[in-house]
């Protein structure tokens, strides 16, 4: 394994401020993108956090990415809207439109906002978590380069397209979603092959769209597989899902869809055709007392997450979990020991602070 | 593999609005449900259309469905409602209450309806269909009676739960996504077991929650897995979608989820506890004009239509599809040349006509 070294998280959020702040981020903005960034690391998320700050530094010093943008909303009704992200960061324009779709559901019920012309946004889970504290449902998901292969095809087409929902407990923890459409994530090929280890069959094919299970041939133009993997384990849903979301967040919105969405950082070409601008986000706002007394919503998932745990676990496995108990746990322990991020990350981080003079943090550990 | 008999679809229309109308279902309900049965017939979804109608008769017979139900808005918002069902048809039930959800989408831009207190509503995808003639962005979902294991569990706690959502194309047929959220349907364990065959690892586990490739084992007690099957081919996002299906139709409309869903057949027990009313389904509608022009994003549909085919497939894979091209294959092949229908399900239907006195049309095939 790659050695890591501990940062406090507080001390992490002060730095990417001053390296959005340096490229002339508003404040204001500055600590919205640091939040959306540190939620990740804290919830062990480590591809969707601090680690980014590299291709944001990258992006933001080419002119690529708008530091003041004035999101729009270009069309609309009562409970929906397209946003125009004005090629802002994600982290700034996605929180925007998150606020817009959850306002427009607490004035009629629901909202539902498709954003083009806008960066990567982050883990899809922050903005669901945001919408908890409203007492409403949040939905989110984002479209992304091209990193999955559609089902029987041998060629990355679409991105790896998360999905995220979650819905308020009682006393218990909420029931929080947030998943990538793909069999496995790329991270993971990444360590695999860091480690010079194989992967399992069913994640990935190589350039030539045979199975495969060294990560360096996924990674030498060859491409993840959706969810459910292969014919036999229903791959064609995790494929469904996919286009699915590419189409609520890009075609709906009139930003890059499909082979077509733009890379998040230089090092990738840009894709051979345009379609729309930028990628797309899609976010969704439902009030619960649109449909039910919320404390008795809340009663019912405190039951439903107790009655899912307590399933009998199979022989040989840990017990069962809700959705978000494990990110909860990674969150507990990082709160209190710090972030880890392994040393080609502060390798990274240490190129950012002297392009930008914004002092890294010292380790904790 | 077991004999099949062919039948015209009207011939079959006409069976189930006679079966139906024997019980006092009104004439124009009696002709939905078998709309909705023969959508699934038509689209080579053999487990959800005319096969399904002993229980509907059994349920019918029992007294356990109401035949003329009066399906109410118990609360609601512009955007939004939960309705009672009044333990009707879910035949019936369903395509009101979706029609509720795009009444809510034409005058506010979205709705979103939670159904309580109803019954088996055929297949998922019917719903989603008569969205696309009103130019909206239609989904459905419904939860069903145990027949899951979550993630690491050994027992049955959740239904298959799909999730269907379809987007319309101008020249390129729509794309239309109707999936369950389990690796494998019930179904192909069943043929399996006729054949005398063997299930892939991945699909399922014994009562003792191992994993089984005897789908024999599956049926005695034991579970199909979800989307992902695995660990380590991320079980736990088949996991989530099934929980987040639940959660809409069920927690969010106070009908009953989870192991407690009651089943559709009196084969079946009842439920341990009741936490709600009847089963639930969730219905949604978005206007497209309600954020891109119709017609431009029907012409990208139809671009990322074509985009998605021409993807150079797998060595020894078929091309590429789109979400709906084989449902669609199976449409051609079964208009022109009927219905199969296997000899258990004809068995089953000889046995409802002697009961209502409605004739079993004659094969054509």
């Amino acid at each position: 394994m790659t050695n890591a070294r501990r940062y406090a998280p507080a001390d992490l959020a002060t730095f990417c401020i001053g390296v959005f702040e340096s490229f002339g981020v508003p404040h204001a903005d500055a600590e919205t993108a640091a939040d959306v960034l540190l939620f990740a690391d804290l919830r062990g998320v480590d591809s969707h956090g601090v680690a980014r700050m590299y291709a944001y530094h990258e992006m933001l010093s080419a002119g690529r990415i708008n530091p003041t943008p004035s999101p729009s909303v270009v069309r609309g009704t009562p409970s929906t809207a397209t946003v125009d992200g004005d090629n802002g960061l994600g982290l700034v324009v996605g929180p925007w439109a998150n606020r817009l779709a959850m306002d427009k559901a607490e004035a009629v019920g629901s909202g539902w906002v498709s954003v083009c012309n806008t960066n990567h946004y982050g883990a899809a889970g922050w903005y669901v978590v945001e919408a908890l504290a409203r007492d409403l449902i949040g939905w989110s998901m984002t479209n992304s380069t091209k990193l999955v292969a559609p089902h029987r095809g041998a060629e990355k087409m679409l991105g790896t397209n998360p999905i995220a929902i979650a819905f308020p407990g009682h006393e218990e923890p909420p029931i929080e979603i947030d998943m990538a459409t793909c069999a496995a994530a790329y991270g993971k090929v990444e360590i695999a092959k860091r480690a010079g280890g194989a992967i399992p069959e069913g994640w990935a094919i190589d350039a030539a769209g045979a199975d495969t299970t060294d990560p360096g041939a996924m990674m030498a133009g060859g491409a993840l597989l959706p969810l459910g993997s292969d014919e036999e384990h229903s791959g064609h849903k995790g494929y469904c899902l996919a286009v699915m979301v590419d189409v609520l967040c890009a075609v709906l919105s009139g930003a890059n869809w499909g082979p077509f969405t733009p890379p998040f950082t230089l090092r990738l070409a840009e894709p051979e055709r345009s379609v729309g601008r930028g990628i797309g986000h899609f976010f969704g706002a439902l009030r619960i007392d649109g449909f039910v007394d919320p404390d008795e919503f809340k009663r019912q998932i405190d039951d439903l997450s107790r009655t899912l745990r307590a399933t009998p676990p199979r022989p040989g496995h840990p017990a069962v979990e809700v959705p978000g108990d494990q990110e909860r746990r990674a969150r507990v322990e990082r709160e209190r020991d710090g972030v880890p991020l392994v040393d080609p990350v502060v390798a990274d981080l240490r190129v950012v602070a002297e392009a930008t003079g914004v002092a890294l943090p010292e380790a904790i550990g």
